[in-house]
C-alpha cells in the first residue's frame, strides 16, 4: 500500500500548527474587535448551491461527492465541497429569514478547489472572510477595509497598502475611453497592470481588438492612477456619483483607523460579483502581492432568497500570509506550548512525578510527563530539549523528604531548589 | 431553486459557534494541559488509505470524491472524506519516520459518516482526540484516562464516571467461561448491558448459540463486575497480567487526578483495534451515556508503517457534551461578544462615533459601529438590545464638546455621563 496524503493536499504538524493558530487568533480578535460574529457551514453542500456561482472556470474545479445511503440518489454526484465562503453565507441568510440585519459573520474554514497542485498552492485551504450582509451604509463598506487594515497591521506588517476604487468608476472610464460593450476585456487586462506592466496591458487590448484610439484614451484617463480627482475629472460626468461614494467610504475608513489606505484607478478585482467599492491590501515590499481583497456585492444574496439584500465583505489571505510571514522569520514562536518536563526518578517516585504533573497543570501550566522508563534523566533532558520544552522538573527521593523540587533551564543548564508549594508560582516556570 | 443545506448537514449560527468555540476552547487547554500538541490533517484522504480500517459497516458509511483536473482518474471516485481522527494519525506518522516518539497531538475537526440523518445525528461532526503513540508506559493509559476526568470536570459536570476495563481480561473471562472462540459474540452482547439488561444479554448470547452453562459461568465471573480484585480471582491465572497492569493504569490516573475512575468487568467499547485497557466517561444521571472514551490500540499504526508502534488515545464525545451542556443550562453564555454599540448621532457626527470606536478597539474592547441611517437612538438602542449587545455608547455634539461619551447599560436603562478619555478604561464597559 502507498501511504500518501491525497494529491494537493497536506498534513498541519504541531509547529505549522502553533503558528496557523496564532495567526486565526490575531484575525479572529479582530472580527470580533468589529463586532462581528462567528459562523460554520458545513463542507458539504448541495451540488444545486455551488453551480453557476463562480464561473465556467470556477465550476470545473468544483469537488463532486457521491451520495450514499438512504434517502438520496445512491451513487449520483449530487453533493459538493465547499468553494468558498461567501456563497454559503448567501444560502444561510436566505434559510433565515428571521435573521437580524445587518448580519455580520466571520468564517474561518478550509475551502476545496480542484486546481491543479503546486508549488504553495494546495486543493485544500482556509478562508477566514468577514462579511457584512443588509447594510447599504459607507460606513459598512469602510468597515470591511479598516479590518484588512487592522488585521494586516496587527500580523506585524509595516509596508501595504489598502488600495480601494469603485466599480461604477470602473463602468465609467471604459465608456468614457468609448469602449462600453469592452467591459469586462477592459478589466481582465487592467487588472494584471501589476503583472505585465502598461505595455502588456496595451498589447492584450489590442490584441482583443479594441481600437488604438480606445486604448490611447484609457491611458489619458489613468494618468493619475492614484488621484481619485484626477481620474474622475478626466471621466466626467458619470464619475461623480461614485468618486463621492469612494470619498466618503474612504474617509469612513481613517476614521476607523485605516491608515494605508489609496486610491487606485487600476483596481479591478477581477469580474467576480462585485457591484460597489472594492479593496486590496497589497504588501509593498517582496514581490508578494495581494494578502487580503473584498467589496461590495448586492446582487448575490438575492440569488438565493430572491430579496434584494445588499453585502460587503472582506477576505484575509491566511495561507499567503502565513507563507510570507514564515519565510521573514515574522513567527518564529516556540515549536511547543509546554513548558516542563516532569521526569520520572525511579519507579517507586513514579506516583509522586504524576501527582506533581497533576498540580502544575491545576495551576494552569502546560506540562508533560515522561512517558519512558523510570530513571537515566540525562535521556529525559535530552528529550525534553529536542521537542523545546525550556525546564525539566526532577524529585527524586530527597528532594521529596525535604519538600523540594529541582527545576532545569534546559537552554542554560542552570539548575535551581525550589520549594514545591511554590513550583507552580515559579515566576521562570509560567513565563511562556 | 431550493435553497437547503445537504442532508444531515447544519449551519452552526453565532449563538451555537460561542457555546461551540467556549468548549472547544477548553477541551483544547486540558490537551495542552497535558503536554499534547495539535495537528490537523486534510478532510480528503486517499480512498486506499480508509478502505479496511472501519469494518463493513463503517466502510459502507465513508463518502466518496470525485478526482478530476489533470493528474488524477478524473471522475474516479478515488477520494474520501476523512471519516475519523485516527486512521489519518497512523497515516501522518508512517509518512513522517522522524517525529520524535512519543509523538502526543491532539486533533478538533470534523468527520463525515453517511449515516441516516436523524435527530441529533449529523453526517459531519467533529471530534476532539488526544493520542499518544510510541509508549508502552502504563502512564499513557493513565494520562487518556486523566485527560477524559479532567475535562469532564473542567466542563462542568459532577456525576459521571470513568469506567475502565482491559481487552485482555475481557478475552481471557470468555476464555475461563468456556467459549474462547465466541469473543466477539460476546463482547457485542456485554456491550449492551447498560442499555438492554442482563436478560437482554442473556437472550441474546443463547440465540448466537451459546451453551446455557457458559452464560451461567459469565455471569457467575461478573458477579461483582465492579470488583477487579473479585472478577481476577473468578477468571484465575489468566486474569493475573492484565489485573496487574490495569490496577498500575487506574493508581496513575489517580496520580493524575482522575477522581471518577471505576473499574467495570461488562465495559468492552465494541470489537474496534483496541488491544488494551479500554475506558468510557458516562454521565451517571439523565440516561445520556458515553461522553467519552479511548484505549490501548497498538495494532493500527503498523498496518501503516510496517513498524510496531504502540498507541493510545481519548475521544470526547463534542457533540453530545454540546447537546447536553445545552439541555442542561450549562452554557447560558451571552449571545454576542460585543460589548457596546456605537451609535450614529447625526450625519455630521459620524466621524467621531467611527474614531470613538476605533479607539474603543484599539483598547481591546469588542464594539459595533451603527449602520443604519444616523440618528434615532430608540432605533439604535432596540437594535443592540435585540443582539445581545449590554452598551450603547452616545457622543453627539454636546458630549463632543464636553469631552464626554454618554453609557447606556441596555439591560437597566441606566445612563451615566463618562469623560472620553476615560470610556476605554470604564470597569462596567470591560466586565464581560
Amino acid at each position: 500500500m502507498t501511504v500518501a496524503a491525497a494529491r494537493g493536499t497536506r498534513d498541519l504538524l504541531p509547529e505549522a500548527m502553533h503558528r496557523r493558530l496564532h495567526v486565526i487568533g490575531i484575525i479572529r480578535g479582530i472580527f470580533q474587535r468589529f463586532g462581528f460574529e462567528p459562523l460554520e457551514t458545513p463542507a458539504i453542500e448541495r451540488i444545486e448551491t455551488l453551480v453557476g456561482k463562480y464561473g465556467d472556470e470556477g465550476e470545473k474545479l468544483i469537488f463532486r461527492i457521491l451520495e450514499r445511503g438512504e434517502g438520496g440518489r445512491e451513487g449520483k454526484a449530487d453533493l459538493a465541497l465547499r468553494y468558498d465562503l461567501t456563497v454559503p453565507l448567501a444560502r444561510v441568510v436566505a434559510m433565515n429569514g428571521n435573521l437580524p440585519l445587518p448580519f455580520k459573520r466571520y468564517q474561518v474554514q478550509p475551502v476545496w478547489r480542484a486546481d491543479r497542485p503546486q508549488k504553495g498552492r494546495f486543493r485544500e485551504f482556509y478562508q477566514c472572510d468577514a462579511d457584512i450582509v443588509g447594510s447599504r451604509s459607507r460606513v459598512a463598506d469602510a468597515e470591511c477595509i479598516a479590518i484588512a487594515d487592522t488585521a494586516i497591521a496587527a500580523l506585524g506588517f509595516t509596508r501595504f497598502e489598502v488600495r480601494v476604487n469603485h466599480r461604477a468608476l470602473l463602468r465609467a472610464m471604459v465608456q468614457a475611453a468609448g469602449a462600453p460593450d469592452a467591459e469586462g476585456t477592459v478589466l481582465v487586462a487592467i487588472d494584471k497592470l501589476d503583472k505585465i506592466g502598461r505595455d502588456g496591458v496595451t498589447s492584450e487590448l489590442l490584441e482583443r481588438g479594441l481600437a488604438p484610439g480606445v486604448v490611447d484614451r484609457l491611458w489619458e484617463i489613468l494618468a493619475e492612477p492614484s488621484s481619485l480627482d484626477a481620474v474622475a475629472a478626466a471621466i466626467g460626468e458619470p464619475a461623480t456619483a461614485p468618486a463621492a461614494e469612494l470619498r466618503e467610504v474612504i474617509a469612513h475608513a481613517r476614521s476607523l483607523g485605516a491608515t494605508h489606505v489609496v486610491f487606485d484607478a487600476t483596481l479591478a478585482r477581477g469580474l467576480g460579483y462585485y457591484t460597489g467599492p472594492v479593496f486590496e491590501a497589497v504588501l509593498t515590499d517582496g514581490g508578494v502581492g495581494s494578502v487580503s481583497g473584498g467589496g461590495r456585492y448586492d446582487g448575490l444574496v438575492g440569488m438565493f432568497s430572491g430579496r434584494d439584500v445588499p453585502a460587503v465583505g472582506v477576505s484575509l489571505g491566511l495561507e499567503r500570509l502565513l507563507t510570507v510571514m514564515e519565510d521573514r522569520g515574522m513567527l518564529a514562536g516556540a515549536p511547543t506550548r509546554t513548558r516542563a518536563l516532569v521526569t520520572s526518578f525511579s519507579a517507586d517516585t513514579v506516583a509522586d512525578a504524576l501527582a506533581t504533573a497533576r498540580d502544575l497543570r491545576a495551576a494552569g501550566l502546560d506540562v508533560e510527563s515522561w512517558l519512558g522508563e523510570p530513571g537515566s534523566l540525562g535521556k529525559q533532558f535530552k528529550y525534553a530539549a529536542g521537542k523545546g520544552i525550556p525546564f525539566a522538573i526532577v524529585r527524586g527521593p530527597s528532594e521529596i523528604s525535604a519538600g523540594t523540587a529541582n527545576v532545569k533551564d534546559l537552554r542554560s543548564g542552570e539548575q535551581r531548589v525550589v520549594p514545591v508549594e511554590g513550583l507552580a508560582a515559579d515566576p521562570a516556570l509560567r513565563e511562556g
